[in-house]
This record gives structure tokens, sequence and C-alpha cells, in this order.
């Protein structure tokens, strides 16, 4: 047995069905013998086989788990955990060991404030009230009887890859600085269904979220959301809402900052202006590149990340290679999604998975054949409403230098000759 | 604080947008008083907080879990486990408690023949021989940077709903009698493109695919299907395959009998015809009525089951509820999903839950008044070729009543007055 050689693309990688049609593909298979193949047939490896294919397997689970060889696959911790408060900080999805448009449950990133509360669905009710002509309390129980709605979306933090705004590029794999970031599928009742059995005052122009964790974790934002596309949401991906994510219930509003999702869902206040909790007087402001501070930007900009090959990932010599990624919009659908290898000089449009849903996230894929020279790769990602991602001088040129919010500026994964990938500002 | 009683519906219930316009939801919503609210405006549950809401959280996981409140949310192991040989048998999506269309990869189905095998991937390789013009043998790592697709669908074992083919009814729940079906999005390399790579030999017109578990689980199918849809799966909803679903890869035959998705994938052999191995000779043959035998039929049928009301969940008195269910076939996009509750006298079109994908579990809902008298809930799906579910009787008009498989035949769930619900023949 020996390695082939890897042959030269036969067509524009940039278009996937030549690509197909040439069928050039041959990253690092290995060619055997005929006469071989012929004499162990049934035995890919050798003359034996290996020993999980000789006995018998474990036995059924009530529950599944990851495979034991993956068990370095895992949330990062972001550094700084618990200095504010005990169960305050973030965790991060290894984004660069993932694949398809979906995050397990098991590792959505984690935001919380005060930890994950115990919550015991029979004990936990929602409340709503304020500005409705009848307040209303939910049971868990009550809820599960309602009409429901499911929708992929992506949450995203407001703070995801804010390490890309200090001064100096972090050297840190994809999802250590752009995972607290992740997509599901979600299940549970229309808020619009909710508040229109409260029935809604006419001086209602916001409501307030707030959580049952012990920092009572509260947000504003305008009624307009509840009447679009939020959800009280209940299902993760097929089963009840993980703890992390809000068991048993949390707020889905497609697109918005991430905290605007407001976990452990107890209580939402019809008002005539915003509450001004201290989770939006403290944090979310975005500082101004003029000196002034927007609050209340809850919409997410367009955004795209190429998650493998990418920062610490290595690459084991020249040849083909698929460049892929995830793209996003608070805005919408994502209708395009270009990659470039020599840092923005020229772009190459990916082919986007489908289906392409709005507030989703959408995996791109690129086949790319590396010829052993450095390189710059990067993509850009367009939404339906015509947003571009802004380029590293772009968005810096809107905020101030303090501003770590919403940054969807350009990544730019930098590949050396050696193969080793680094994080670099251009 | 009491219960309010539940409005009688203002519209036509299977028309969700006069559903919707009406406003008529009101499953077990506890109005409160308005001096309640005020005094108590953050406090939905009394004068004080409970426990969980007032002590700092558990810590940050690197894996998510469940909550433990949701423990007994479990796959269930069918009887005779083991009976046959050590680890063989199956276990059971618990679809009466999950919503959505997907499936979380800890409780899809499992269908083993000798257990799970606990397998390292860098001692795994794939073996492509037989009538190619080179054969080939990957390595996981090579596999890995193969271009990628992903793409929804639901494995659905051959013997499913097979209890419901035996003279009397089973009382079991909706899990224990249809839960050898899943749903998830997979990620892997089309199977044509590794083919390709090898070269097909022109008299090649079958493939035989085997697991490298100690069973060596092996399947014969045309040619044809390679071509088409066929992937060799490396991840499932976003990470890695679990074990039990073929860790480090599996073959992806969407539409086709579940065991054709062979798991643990170690060979590929491109064969003139079928390879007629012991998985495929002393079982998945369709026993017909005439007294033939079928063997090699693929393709699963047109099928729904509503998953909720269902058996063994009951119904706390009449008022609103949601009767909601999974359609899916193995010939392409479901178009409709309709419901009965007079057993089939007449029937309402539910709606489905977008986006509806071709070869993959889709979600079906539509509200339902329940007036307190007894019932006889069913569903019955079309797709896009215009297949129709098939009713009780005009199934088994087809097969002999030795036969177990491919039982698509239409569900009935009877609802008693005292809200119990139980599995019927009709």
């Amino acid at each position: 047995m020996k390695t082939r050689k890897l042959p030269a693309p036969a067509g524009d990688p940039s278009d996937r069905r030549n690509f197909l049609k040439h069928g050039i593909v041959s990253a690092g298979a290995v060619a055997v013998g005929a006469a071989t193949a012929k004499a162990h047939a049934a035995d890919p490896i050798g003359k034996d086989f290996p020993a999980f294919s000789v006995t018998p397997g474990a036995p059924f689970r009530g529950y599944g788990q990851p495979s034991r060889h993956e068990e370095k696959v895992l949330r990062a911790l972001t550094p700084g955990y618990g200095a504010i408060a005990p169960g305050t900080g973030s965790s991060r999805t290894p984004l660069q060991t993932l694949n398809g448009a979906l995050t397990p449950s098991g590792l959505h990133f984690e935001r919380h404030h005060n930890g994950v509360p115990d919550i015991d669905p029979a004990q936990h009710k929602l409340l709503i009230h304020g500005l409705v002509k009848k307040p209303l309390v939910f049971t868990e129980a009550a809820l599960l009887r309602y009409p429901m709605v499911s929708r992929t979306a992506f949450v995203e933090c407001a703070g995801n890859s804010g390490a890309n705004t200090l001064p100096a590029a972090p050297q840190a794999n994809c999802g250590a600085i752009h995972g607290l970031l992740s997509g599901s599928e979600w299940t549970g009742v229309s808020l619009s269904l909710l508040l229109d059995e409260a029935g809604v005052e006419p001086g209602a122009k916001w409501f307030l979220a707030e959580g049952a964790d012990s920092a009572a974790m509260s947000r504003s934002m305008l009624l307009d959301k509840a009447y679009d596309d939020a959800i009280v949401a209940l299902y993760q991906n097929g089963e009840r809402i993980r703890p992390e994510q809000g068991y048993p219930m949390r707020l889905l509003v497609p697109g918005y900052q991430g905290n605007l999702n407001v976990k452990w869902l107890r209580r939402l206040e019809l008002t005539e202006g915003p509450t001004h909790t201290k989770d939006e007087t403290s944090k979310y402001s975005m500082l101004m590149r003029d000196g002034k501070a927007r609050q209340f930007m809850f919409e997410l900009g367009v955004k795209s990340v190429i998650t493998r090959p990418s920062g610490g990932l290595g690459m084991p010599g020249a040849g083909l290679y698929e460049i892929s990624g995830l793209a996003w919009s608070g805005a919408g659908r994502i209708v395009k999604a270009e990659v470039s290898i020599d840092g923005g000089t020229s772009w190459r449009e990916a082919v986007l998975q489908a289906p392409v849903l709005s507030k989703a996230l959408t995996r791109f894929r690129l086949p790319w054949q590396w010829n052993g020279s450095p390189a710059m790769l990067q993509s850009r990602a367009t939404d339906e409403k015509g947003n571009v991602q802004p380029a590293r001088a772009e968005w810096t040129a809107q905020y101030s230098a303090a501003n770590r919010y919403h940054n969807n500026m350009i990544q730019t994964w930098a590949v050396k000759a050696d193969g080793s990938i680094s994080n670099v500002y251009l």
C-alpha cells in the first residue's frame, strides 16, 4: 500500500457540479493492489480483524452518549469564569470539530449570570402581566397542551468574537473565538398566542422578559418581535430543553442578541417603554466611534466564519481540502457565502447546504486544492436584505476601540507553508 | 386563582390561520387577579421564590445532559432482548415525549445484531472493492478531508410497528410500537464520489455493504442508490456519529429499510447481483398473501403516526389539545397529513411544519377541541408520488398474516370519555 499523489484539479473548484463531474476528489485515499483486495476481501486492514470486530459489543443504553474516542470534543470555558460572581461566564461550542448546520444540544454554548438553576418544572410558572387586560399564569403542564411551532434558529451572544476586537489577534481555535454561537431546532408556543389570550392594552409597546435564575436575568424589547416570530420554547432538537439552555422554558427571539432569548423564563411584563434593567444598562451597549453609545441594538449582523481549516487545526501537506464554515444573519436568509484564499483579493462562491432557513446557521462548502503555498482564508456572507459582512477596517471604522459587541467582521485564517494555521488581522 | 373554563372553538380548527386569528387557544391558562399580579409583579408563584431562584446554580459543563427531571425519557428496550444472541435486539425512540422533527441523538433508536462495537477510529478502515478498476482503502482521517454533504433523513427499521400486525392490538405507548424510527441531520461523503474514484466496472449492478460489528451485518442493494443519494455518514446532528448509530461511519441510504443503512461500515463490494448474506436471507423477506415472498424490498412506504395524544398518555379533561405527529415516506416529500377524530369517517388536513424535506420526518399539527366524548384518532399521510398511507384492511389484504415487515397501515388511538387512550384495530 502507498499513499497516492493527489491529482491537480481538473476544473474550477468553485463550481461544485464541475468538481463532481470531473471526479477529481482523491484526498488521501490509499490504493490497494487487486490481489491483496481479493485475498482479504472481507478484511480491509490486513490478515486479522481488530478486537472490536470479533467480540460482542456493548449492551443497549437508555440514553446514548458520544464515543469515548471523542471525549475531547467539549465546550471550552471562557477564561475569567466566575471572576464577577459564582456561575458567571460562558463556555463555547467547538465549531472546528462539528459539521452540518446543527449544534448537538450537549455542545450548545453556555452563558450564565449565576450558574444553571435546577428547576423543578412542577414548581415553575410563567407570568404574563403589566399592560394586559387579564394577567395570566401558565404552568408547564398548561403550556404543553398549547399548539406548537418548530423552527430552526441560531442563538449568538452579542459578545461573540469579541476577542477579535482586541489590539492583537488572539491565537485560539475557531470555537474559542467564535463559539458563542449555536444552532438548534426549537419547538414551543408562539408568544403572540399567549399575548392574545392575555389581551394586550393599547399602550403596550415593549415587554420585559425575566429568567428564574438567581441573577433574575432580564431584558426589554419591542413588542413587535412578540408578534413577529417569538416563541416560548419548550423543546430543543426534539427533546425538552436542556438545563443550560433554559429548562423548562426559554424565550426564543430569532436573530436577536443571545441574552434576549431569556432562559428559565418566568415573567413577561408588557410595558410602555424599556425597563432599563441591570442587564441592559451595565452591558450590551454599543460604544460608537463618535463617542456615543447605542442601546437596544437587538438584531445581529450578517456574518460567517470558516470552521475548517481554521486556527490550530493544521493541514497535513498539500492536496485537496474542503473549506467549510457557517453563515448566518439576524435579518433573514443567507443568499451568498464567498470564500477567498488570498485575503480578500479574489472571491469564489461556496455551495450553501440546503435547506437555507431564515435566521438559522447555514453550512457552506468549497473544495480547495491547496498547492502548499501560504494562503489567507476568508469568508464573506450576504443575506436576503442585501447586507454584506464587513471587512475588518469597515467594522472598526464604526465603533469605539473599546467596543466588544456585535463583531461580525470578516475572519482571516493564515495558512503557512508548513500547514499551520493562525488567526491574523487583515 | 381558579382554572378558566375553556371556550368553544370560534372557527374551524382545521384552519390554523383562522384558529390563530380568533385567538381561541386557552388550554389551562390560569387567570390571576390584577391586584395579585401587581403586588407580586416579580413573583408569579406567591410570596416567595422557589429555592432554585434564590441560590446560585450549577457550574458549567463540558458536555451537557438533559435535566434530571426528564430522567424517565429513555429509549425503551424491546422485549426479548438478547434471546437470539448477546447484544441482539432493539430499543425504541420515545416518540410520545418528543416534539419537532428531529430525534436527539441520545434517543435515536437502536438495532444491533451483536451489541455496539467500541471502534477505535484510528484502527478502522473502509474498503471499496469488487467490480472496480482500483480497489481503495480509506482511513477515517482521509475521509474527513473529502467534500461533504448534509441531509436530514429518517431511519426506520423494516420491523417497525410490527407489533400492530399481531392478532390482538398491543397495549403499549407510541414509542414502544412505532419507535424504531428516528430523524437526524447526517453529514458525510457522497458515496458516488468514492465510487468514481475507485472506478466502477461496467458489470457492477449491485453492492454489498458490511459492518465492522462482530455480527458483520451486511446487506446488498442496487448500485443505482449509490448514485442517487447514498452517503458515507460521519456526523449526526452536528457532531461525530454516536456509537449506537455506527461510529465512526455508517452508510446512509435515505428512505430505505433501516438495516440497509449499515453501521460501523467497513466494506463496500461492487457485484453483479445480490450477495444473499445471512442478514437478507434469514430476515427482511416480505411474506405475501398469495404465499410468495418478496425479497429486496428496499423502499419504505408512506406512513404517519399521531404521537400525542397517544396510547397511555391520557387527557386530563375536555378542552383544547394539539393533535400532533410525524409523517414520512421513503419515496420523497410528504405533501399531506390528514387527521380523523372519528376513526376515518371524516378527515381534516393538518398543518405541516416547514421545512418539509424529502425522506425526512415531517411534524404535523392540528388543534382539537375535545368535547369529552369517545373518539378514534387516526392520521393518514400522502407523499409527492401520490402514495397514500393504507388503512388496516388494505394493508392486511396484501400480506401473509405471518408478515411483520413494512407495516405502514393507519394507526388508531381510541380515546375514552375518561381521557384514557388505547391502541385499537379498526
